[in-house]
């Protein structure tokens, strides 16, 4: 059941690979679709480097401040993967090998194979639920609000997938978009004003560079659709009667 | 001139349009490259929203710590640019209309078009250099170590183009890469060992999937090219010696 007030979430994405520049994040995007489909809003978000200290107080600033936080990255077999010790640490509680998660990999490796490396992705804190996935027999977990996923893109969207539609979300959030050639400048007093005459609907302004030519698309994103009709009138009004087009983009 | 300390950096993207997965950010990926290549560390990014107190916090937390800070979004004519505003706040300086970006505005615009909204583009917080652009008349901002970038990416690239070089860095970093296709789990082991023996080098294990199967991307980053020899040499001995393929990427 949805809930009345607003429900919050930040992610939080665990690597040196996305500082240096040498992997560009796929993952920020396809959570925060995912969030708005079931309710759940991105407040924020924030990239940490493999160090102990910095993920352990991200972690903890995070999960204090949001409903949910979901972590991606450093859940795998080497030195480099540390992200399970560090959310034992945010709550101050042990690691230990997870039954549940031990009984996983051995049933997904041949015998001999399943080495002290590989039992390292076992490894949970104590009190965590598993989050299993189909793509990789290595599960994620929760601990209490916070979300633990792996880095690699299909494994993180199976896990994401998994818990998703488990997630308490607010009221459903409408987005709709009117799009125009007419400049930011020349449309930004007007914009103004709707957005003030329509507090309750957040109205944002795009400029965009595309083929063709340049223009801005206005997205106007709340929970009642009654209201969103007359904002969204309200700015197609104010583009035609600037001499422009304002077209709603289905 | 070099410094002989590392030099780090935080980026802070700014705009709900992340956020809401409305747009995907393309504008880390290009910072972080650039800021490697000049031997500055981004040491951490944050996504806020379009919110004064969230953005204020941001950014007064990351210039305390890290070196530069870079912000992109929220510059420009409407409602929701804010950015100015809130750079002003976390430095406790009043803005102003720039002298220098208003004459470049109104070099831009003809006679009449440049309205009250598009002069907001001209407000900097008091004793800010201005950051001009190829792209855009409207200029960024130096405000001590923050640079206020704009968020569109072909004009963020111009500005940030434009004080790159002017940045002091530390030694470089070089990055070397050995993809192998053996298994993480199979080359865990060894490969926390070479980690421990080359504490100076940063060595990373990203497992790939790819058209023809998976593998591994062993990557070593430090600034000491022998120490790296060293260390990329034992990662191969350590890939050969489990019987896999280990060929550095050119």
């Amino acid at each position: 059941m949805p809930s009345s007030k607003t429900v919050t979430a930040a992610v939080l994405l665990i690597g040196n690979e996305i500082l240096s520049g040498r992997t560009q994040d796929a993952n920020l995007n396809h959570i925060a679709k995912g969030l708005t489909e079931v309710g759940v809003k991105m407040a924020e978000a924030r990239v940490v480097p493999d160090i102990e200290g910095e993920i352990v107080e991200a972690v903890n600033a995070l999960r204090a401040k949001y409903d949910y936080v979901f972590t991606t990255g450093g859940i795998g077999p080497t030195h480099d993967d540390i992200t399970a010790g560090c959310i034992a640490k945010a709550f101050g509680v042990p690691l230990h090998r997870h039954p549940e998660a031990v009984k996983l990999l051995e049933a997904a490796y041949e015998p001999g194979k399943l080495n002290e490396a590989r039992l390292k992705m076992a490894e949970t804190p104590v009190g965590a639920d598993l989050v299993k996935n189909a793509v990789s027999a290595a599960p994620g977990f929760r601990m209490e609000n916070v979300y633990v996923m792996a880095g690699v893109p299909a494994i993180m969207r199976a896990m994401f997938d998994e818990v998703k539609h488990t997630l308490t979300g607010g009221p459903p959030v409408i987005s709709r978009t009117v799009a125009t050639g007419l400049p930011e400048g020349t449309i930004a007093e007007g914009l103004g004003a709707v957005q003030d005459a329509y507090a309750d609907i957040d109205i944002g302004s795009y400029p965009f560079f595309r083929q063709g030519g340049f223009g801005v698309h206005v997205v106007l994103r709340g929970s009642d659709a009654a209201r969103l009709d007359g904002a969204v009138a309200a700015v197609i009004d104010l583009l035609v009667g600037l001499g422009g087009d304002g077209i709603e983009d289905s």
